[in-house]
């Protein structure tokens, strides 16, 4: 049983031997997208623990942010219809906005493309006590321009080494990284974008470019196999989620997140002696 | 009973008739810190009130992220304790991170102070389709000084027309502003601030300046009359919220909040027809 473990990475180890630090291309096909390793119960029961899970973040950021001396960032990137949205919603939803951010993360613009790759990535880091969520991230930058052809090997190899590099850095200075890729199968995305496209309330969630996109699908797999193989590290290690079940996915992110939270032995700063017997008039 | 009304300043300024265009000071003493005009029920009544419109700003938060017609900007103001904390967790706790931002107002920085007063806060706006939530604001220029005597009446009622006109420049491009001034009492901020120093794990949130201010009370009730008075105006008005009970606090501000965004007449964008029949492959 996934959630009854204390260490999250343990657990997505024992489930995923496969995403290492070895560097070579992980096996994505392997990895079922409607495999559901984290449910203990029916579809109901696994929504109601999904909001107990949420309820648990909630109480738990409330120390996170008091505690001030960690950091966390959780990535969450996946193709359109992923669930990127849901997930931040799910997971999230129950957490005050007080202490979580997210950024949701585009095309760059002439100015971002003017500074290296990480230039807008760093300026939204969270600091102490804050959590941040992205919507998309820096990985965009070894995803689009490799499918696209934009960028050599070597330069793809060098932007893998700069973002590990980068990761290690936010590491020791107290960030926690959780990276989740949200891996579902063409067909649930095929439903999903014509979802899109029958119900008119949904249509501005939809582009054109989309379809178009969805035609380069086993290039964004072989793309993504190979930045998972090359950007799990011991720092920030990337978790690859079953998400055709949106019920599943939120089970799983949130579940790894409570652990992660609980796994930092938070607690209220320290008291302070100077304020014992003060009366305020 | 105020939230009948389908107008919340309309209902407001029947229940506060003092929050005028007038420029005079506002009678603050006049409002009861106790008073509870948006309470319908026993203190569980109002919270189960509270978890409800909760839920409904978050379902209205999606329609008005979609539309992206409107902006909102939220301003709560009040001394120490008055529950600013509390009101962003219990009006937005139950909003999507994707929907609303915080930003929590503090003394300049040296490079902020180097440029006029609304340099820092016009950076923070929200864009379309989003809620922003500041935690204080551009008020604090026209308290803490003023209290403080490190501005002339004359600065002071030259802030007050800068901050009308760059309201006025923020309605007409499309934002909405809802400013809540959180008014407790003297003998409710007393108890407060002992709490956090009786309770240990609450020295986080308590400075040991925090007393001098306090002894600044009536000076800061003064300072907030007068600009109640000054910058209530039809664009952006005032209301304040008797905030001695949490949860009246609550239920008034997520009441007039929910009721500002029904008023919106909030849509999905319009289909399009280009999509039409289009079939996923």
């Amino acid at each position: 049983m996934p959630n009854s473990s204390s260490d999250p990475f343990a657990t997505l180890a024992a489930w995923q031997p496969a995403v290492t630090k070895s560097g070579k291309a992980f096996d994505l096909a392997s990895v079922d997208p409607a495999a559901k390793p984290y449910s203990t119960g029916t579809k109901a029961e696994d929504k109601a623990a999904v909001e107990t899970i949420a309820a648990e973040i909630d109480a738990l950021q409330d120390i996170f942010f008091a505690d001030k001396r960690f950091k966390l960032l959780v990535v969450l990137q996946g193709t359109d219809t992923a669930g990127k949205d849901g997930t931040v919603r799910g997971v999230f939803g129950r957490v005050s906005p007080l202490g979580v951010r997210t950024a949701a993360w585009k095309a760059p613009t002439e100015e971002e493309r003017a500074h290296d790759i990480l230039w807008r990535i760093h300026e939204r880091m969270p600091g102490s006590g804050e959590i941040m969520v992205f919507n998309r991230s820096h990985y965009e930058d070894v995803l689009v321009p490799v499918v696209n052809g934009w960028i050599t090997p070597e330069q793809t190899a060098e932007r893998y080494r700069q973002l590990n590099d980068f990761e290690r850095l936010l590491c020791e200075s107290g960030t926690k990284i959780l990276k989740f890729m949200l891996h579902i199968s063409a067909d649930e995305q095929r439903q999903r974008l014509q979802e899109r496209i029958d119900d008119e309330t949904k249509h501005w969630k939809f582009a054109i470019g989309d379809l178009a996109v969805r035609k380069q699908w086993a290039d964004y797999q072989k793309a993504y196999a190979a930045m998972l193989g090359a950007t799990s590290t011991a720092w920030a290690p990337w978790t690859v989620v079953p998400a055709d079940s949106k019920t599943h996915r939120n089970l799983m992110i949130a579940t790894v997140v409570r652990d992660t939270l609980k796994g930092m032995g938070l607690r209220y700063p320290p008291a302070k002696p100077e304020l014992k017997g003060v009366k305020v008039v």
